[in-house]
C-alpha cells in the first residue's frame, strides 16, 4: 500500500472526468485514471468498483436524501410542497460537488448511449421512490407517480442549467425556481 | 410470394406478443412468428424490419402526431394547453390500438431491460420534440422543457392505466383526467 493520500477521492474522480472528456469513457481504463490522480490502481478501487462508478457513485445516498426530505415534510404539506423538500435535500448535497466537474460529468454522459440510458433509468429509480413516499403520506394514484416523476424533471433540469453555467446561481435556487414555474405554468394554462 | 392476407400485420402483431409473452423476447425469432400468424418470413419482414420493430414500430408516428397537436393548438394556449392537445392528438392514435394488446405489449417491455431502456429513450425524444414545438409557440427554457416533461408523463402514466386494465375508461379520458389532475395538484400543494 502506497503512503496515505489527502482527499485521493477526489483527485480520482477529477482525473477520471477529464480522461473520459479527453478519450472518452470506453477508452480510459482504471489503471490510466490512477496514474493520473497520482494514486496506485489498487487506491481506484478502494474508492470506486469500476470506472462507472466514479459517475454513478453517489445515487443512492442521493435517492435515499431525496427520500428523506419527502417523508420529512411538515404533514400538512401536499404532494408537491413535499417533493420541494426532497428536492432541497438533493441540492444541499449535489451544490457541494464543483460545478466544473458537474459540467464534465454531463458532459461525458450526453456523449455515451449506455450511460445516458444509465442515467435515465437511475432518474426513474428516483422518482419510483418518492411515488412510494408520496403514497406512505397517503397520496393516491396516478397523482403519486405524476407528481414525483414531475419532481424528478424538476431536479434534473435544474441541475443542467446549474452544471452548464447559464444560470449561475446556487443550485438550490435554481430548483426552487423552476419548482415554481413548473407550478405557475400548471396553474395558469 | 404467399396468397394475400387480409390485416396480415396485425395477426402478426399478435402472434409476435404471444410469443414474446410465452417464450421473452430474446428467446423469439421472426421465423416463428411468421410461422404463428400463418404468413412467411418474407410477410413479416415487408411489414416489419425487425421483431422489436412489432413494439416500436408506430413511434415515430406518435411523435408527429402529438407534435402536430402541440402545433397546432390555438394561439392564445398556454404550453399546458398546448401539450394537452398534443396529448389528445396520442390518444386519438393510441386508443384505436386493442387494449389487450397494448396490456401485453407493457409486460414484455417491462421483463426486459434492453427494451425498458429503448421505451424511456422513445419517451426522452417525444419530450424533446414537444419541447421544441413549445419554444417555437414562443415558450421559453426551462419552461419549455418542463412542461414537455410533465407531458410525456402524464402521457406514460395514463397510457399504463388504460393498458393495465385497472381503469376502464377510454384512453382519451383518462389522459385528461390525469393531466388535470396534475395540475390541479401543481397549483394547491
Amino acid at each position: 500500500m502506497g503512503r496515505w493520500q489527502p482527499d485521493s477521492r477526489g483527485r480520482l474522480q477529477e482525473a477520471a472526468l477529464a480522461l473520459y472528456a479527453e478519450r472518452g469513457f470506453d477508452q480510459t481504463t482504471a489503471a490510466e485514471i490512477a496514474l493520473r490522480a497520482g494514486v496506485t490502481e489498487r487506491t481506484f478501487f478502494r474508492h470506486f468498483a469500476d470506472k462507472r462508478e466514479v459517475l454513478f457513485g453517489g445515487s443512492a445516498l442521493l435517492q435515499e436524501q431525496i427520500v428523506a426530505g419527502v417523508a420529512g415534510a411538515p404533514a400538512a404539506d401536499g404532494p408537491f410542497d413535499a417533493v420541494a423538500q426532497g428536492l432541497d435535500a438533493a441540492a444541499t448535497m449535489l451544490g457541494e460537488f464543483r460545478r466544473d466537474l458537474s459540467r464534465q460529468r454531463h458532459a461525458v454522459i450526453a456523449a455515451n448511449p449506455e450511460l445516458r440510458e444509465r442515467e435515465r433509468t437511475k432518474l426513474a429509480d428516483y422518482a419510483a421512490a418518492v411515488a412510494a413516499a408520496l403514497r406512505q403520506r397517503g397520496a393516491g394514484e396516478p397523482q403519486a407517480t405524476l407528481v414525483a416523476e414531475a419532481g424528478m424533471t424538476v431536479l434534473r433540469v435544474a441541475i443542467e442549467r446549474w452544471a452548464s453555467g447559464d444560470d449561475d446561481r446556487d443550485l438550490a435556487v435554481i430548483m426552487r425556481d423552476s419548482m415554481a414555474e413548473l407550478r405557475a405554468v400548471a396553474a395558469g394554462g
